[in-house]
């Protein structure tokens, strides 16, 4: 036997068109304060979200998009039959605090910044093959957890390099389901999928992960394309998560190189809309909250109302840890995309 | 449309039967001299395997794993449609660093010390969806870095509790197929899973990790037998990772509490199989390494030969961080679970 929903080499076909049907996000108030300020579903008033710390306040963030999307679809928890996601935490435990609150069953994920695509291209396979439907998928991140985790304290006060991007702190959630289980029209379809590959140019430098994300974000994007005989024009946008100003250029050049141009008026990053250019966030937002909470506000809004018919959206990781960073390992990238189209529509079949 | 592969609230059926064809793994000395030191693929001959670090020594581990699986499956990298897997690492680095020297397509996944059976039970969701077949499951841990991780550094020489447990320094990888695709007898096939819940019963001593385990355990194991109606008379072994000692004590207590009583002698728990009595391991093995050689070197052979033709395997874990411990965080548990039996009976469709 053959897998029969496996295109090419890297890419899976949803033949039975899982839906995004509810949507929810919560975040920080520096992004309530950005261009789509009037969007998030939940702005908090201060990074700490009333919790006695950070971490505690990213779990929490999760929690509450993960519960105004249960809320908005109409189903208890009780009906829900996986949760999917991961964030940058160690040990993902934005994640597991919050699935322990859920009681959903849980299925943790790491693939760093690119965690909501995986989410949504693993939460569609399992849905698609009906195996959990409705099922809930999910990504977070925290500016102030982050920037420990990874780089300095903030107590530490270090000066942020002009490559180095910003940690979004929020979360977003996306309820998928088979078609037919529910009446309200869907934000969009899962069409296609593609498995990233890990990609390692030799970047080093923590405070430049565009550019360590971009030759991984433009093998998925090729290795799409190459699969599937489909080509940009096909789209009418090509999103990516958090490649910010240096990964963006970078991704246009590879994609080049590799057979394949992207007009740039087709690409949008989530990493350059969340913020104004005068929130003095250098290269762009990043983090999983990022592309997961423009996705919500932005992204799928934008799908269903028919403005964007079909949108690759494809969030990119840079898989670094501190320890791995400290032992002199360069920072290898993976990107994971989603096909997500607007509702049923012939010439999506 | 309802999710047809999907029984009771937590069970998935693996209609097309997923098989595991090849399976390999790689462990350190103390391993090597264990009751199972001759089943195992490979034995380092030190803890550092000739690396640099133990972090890269546990990534050096697993990629010898896989190295070996792809050999016996006789599959290049190239025709492994992808790879998932886990460790217990901030950021899971064993596996990102081991998925960017294979190249194949990877979802990165984290359950703590349940890595190997998330991997397992997605990873033939995914196979037996027509996704991807052949994919390679994997899962891997080194005492050395998770005692630094969760613990005390190596240095600090901390005298151990009774109820700690010793981390495994191994990796485990099993490529599944769809059935037809490769003709030698295959290991075992996939019949069901089940995907776990997060329960945390208010344990916060990151050394008795059985205890903390042990309720999640118990609540997917009758959450299995509610689903589907099976009993433990069913099959020949109920197979936990690492409970230990304690762990397994109270599994058999809280399963009997849910109505469900568990004869000892089915039990069998890979942290108390991988070491001897008195090799000072305390309440026994863990570490998703644990699960994932067992597994491969004792498990499967045994499914193979027909000495148990039907064997659920839960792999358990705690899901905790050093930085929610010392926020005075419990620890929460989760155990995922799949039914693999001898190859294909009619018993068993």
């Amino acid at each position: 036997m053959k897998a029969e929903n496996r295109t090419g080499y890297q890419t899976v076909e949803y033949r039975n068109k899982p839906q995004g049907v509810a949507t929810a996000c919560a975040v920080g108030p520096r992004e309530g304060r950005g261009p789509l300020g009037d969007k998030f579903d939940l702005v908090a008033q201060s990074s700490e979200f009333g919790q006695k710390s950070y971490e505690k306040a990213e779990a929490a963030l999760l929690r509450e998009a993960c519960r105004i999307c249960l809320s908005k679809a109409g189903h208890g928890e009780k009906s829900v039959q996986a949760m999917l996601g991961g964030d940058l935490l160690n040990q993902i435990m934005a994640s597991a605090l919050t699935a322990r609150e859920l009681k959903i069953p849980f299925l943790g994920l790491y693939g760093a910044c690119s965690t909501m695509a995986e989410s949504l291209l693993v939460g569609g396979m399992l849905c698609d093959g009906g195996y959990a439907s409705p099922l809930l998928c999910t990504a977070g991140s925290h500016y102030a957890t982050a920037e420990r985790q990874y780089r300095y304290p903030l107590e530490y006060a270090c000066q942020r390099t002009p490559a180095a991007q910003w940690t979004v702190t929020g979360a977003g959630a996306v309820m998928l389901s088979l078609p037919g289980e529910q009446e309200k029209k869907p934000l969009a379809q899962l069409t296609r999928g593609c498995i990233g590959r890990v990609v390692d140019m030799g970047i080093a430098d923590a405070n430049n992960m565009g550019a360590a994300m971009a030759p991984a974000a433009a093998a998925t994007l090729c290795a799409y394309f190459d699969d599937t005989g489909d080509t940009p024009a096909d789209f009418d946008r090509i999103i990516t998560g958090d490649l910010g100003m240096v990964g963006r250029e970078l991704l246009l050049e590879w994609t080049k190189k590799l057979g394949h141009d992207i007009p740039r008026e087709k690409m949008m990053d989530c990493g350059l809309t969340i913020f104004h250019p005068d929130q003095d966030s250098h290269a762009g937002g990043s983090g999983c909250g990022c592309a997961a909470s423009v996705l919500s506000a932005y992204i799928l809004p934008n799908i269903q109302r028919g403005e964007w018919r079909r949108v690759l959206f494809m969030a990119t990781g840079a898989l670094l840890s501190p320890t791995t960073s400290q032992q002199g390992e360069t920072i290898p990238g993976i990107a994971h995309l989603v096909w997500l189209s607007h509702r049923p529509a012939k010439e999506d079949l």
